[in-house]
């Protein structure tokens, strides 16, 4: 009986002034899933994670995923999937991102590795939609090759991994609920040039900066007028947030995904910890509960532990 | 007496979608410029060409820079300046950008290198501003450092030299005449979300391609949907020139600056040369008189000769 244990990596998406287009894994937090082939073409999910997701299988993120890969290639196998999910459903860290592309990733090793990366991102997009309900690659990308990846296209797939920057992150993860319509609905349809050329200026020297491991560069980019102004109305105390740790030393930072959650980089792990804990002190204030996280730039995706 | 003569190339500013922040310095066409310092505080300014350019130095771009550049540090000295011009003024390929460049370079030389690379991009720009009537440095910044440079922020400037690729350059300058003040003003005030979307996704694998000399990376990336649509109806045949280059192998290109120069990139030296045989063609068989350049990138910028 083939089997597989994976560990799944959190992603951020919409990197700053990276909006729709920019990625990154992160090391903390992580999901495990297990995947076992079986003979008949049941689809059977179990989450052993308390956050009740469906476990039907058209209604369950890695199921949708497996049921798209099963018809696509008729196989005459399922799959039994076992998810110990850490990566909180909401929390703009990639939870969905993380069961969909572990599904593609475990089924595609299972099956002897016939699809190629391009194609488990293909099949995983089936997974985020059924989440969100839209077909997009900016967490499954970089879940699925680490590191930091850019989504120059998601239909064609055009993906293109970046130079991973010696960078650690925090994270925090209010408990407020930001629900991804919203967060989209919330955005302008029209913006002015001037605001979108200072955009692809900064776009332009954060991947610059990615390129050339500059993390000054890196830090003097990231900054998004566009997106994050109107966003971050939907994330309790973002501003404060974010300037205290730009004045703790962080090189920049924004929402992760479409928030709650909120991300810094910063060049030494130190520091990370440092802004961590005042992310943390910041929610107990206003009695909001909250989840930190300090991680690094997780390099290679999804990981085979057994 | 100390005199220097230099070497200052044409540029290539908008680079496609990297619309005003990427600029590219190529091998030719190039202008010679002669400048001697004086004992007296006379800013002279000859040209050996026939453009008729106002040689008076208030009026003239060279002529600005040294103003301002003795103003600014209260010299007693004044410059006499030689200009051999050979790029065209109006050919939107960074005639006057050369001038204000290779004035401010070839004095802070014969002054003793007194001014810092930023310092003389800061001077330049007033020939700049002379010459349209904006203090932009998207050709200066790739005639002072070579190869492709990043603008981020012309204030306070914020110049990134990018790694120079292994590209052939195809240009054509047509005799018609396109004024900036036109190109720009019919540019949109606002542009939609989802266009700036994949723009910046153009954006961002261009700056990738170039900094990982991914050829193919950069023909991909090589799309402006728009500043170019707007643009390209100043210019004759734009339309059957990029169609007939991409068909003869070219990666890609667009307008040079604001026109009504157009250039393209190739991987071999042969298809650049094929690519301007077929640019003079188009413009011969409408009776439009053309110059045509085939070029490499002009990896390190202004070079002293003498």
């Amino acid at each position: 009986m083939k089997n597989i244990k994976i560990k799944v990596p959190a992603t951020i998406a919409n990197l700053v002034c990276g909006f729709d287009i920019l990625g990154m894994a992160i090391n903390e937090p992580y999901d495990e899933m297990e995947l076992r082939l079986l003979e008949s073409p049941d689809i059977i999910i179990r989450h052993t994670d308390s956050f009740n997701l469906p476990e039907e299988a058209s209604k369950n993120v890695a199921g949708a995923v497996l049921l798209k890969i099963q018809t696509h290639l008729n196989l005459k196998n399922g799959f039994e999937v076992i998810i110990h999910k850490n990566i909180k459903p909401g929390s703009g860290l990639g939870s969905s991102a993380a069961s969909a592309a572990g599904a593609a990733f475990a089924a595609n090793h299972l099956l002897g590795n016939v699809l190629s990366k391009e194609e488990m991102v293909h099949f995983a997009m089936f997974g985020e939609e059924l989440a969100s309900g839209v077909r997009h690659a900016d967490n499954i990308a970089p879940c699925m090759y680490g590191g930091i990846a850019l989504i120059k296209s998601s239909d064609p797939i055009d993906i293109i991994p970046l130079n991973t920057p010696d960078l650690f992150i925090a994270a925090v993860h209010p408990q407020v609920e930001v629900k991804t319509s919203d967060a989209r609905q919330i955005l302008k349809k029209n913006i002015s040039m001037k605001d979108a050329i200072q955009q692809w200026g900064n776009i332009a020297g954060l991947i610059a900066g990615i390129e050339k491991n500059d993390l000054t560069l890196i830090g003097r980019s990231l900054n998004d007028g566009i997106v994050e102004p109107v966003r971050s109305i939907l994330i309790p105390q973002f501003h404060e947030i974010k300037t205290k740790s730009l004045e703790l030393g962080a090189l920049g930072g924004g929402i992760s995904g479409s928030g709650p959650s909120v991300f810094m980089v910063t060049e030494k792990e130190e520091k990370a910890h440092e802004i961590a804990r005042m992310m943390k002190a910041v929610y107990d204030e206003i009695k909001i509960e909250s989840f930190v996280y300090v991680s690094e730039i997780n390099p290679s995706g999804i990981e085979i532990i057994e």
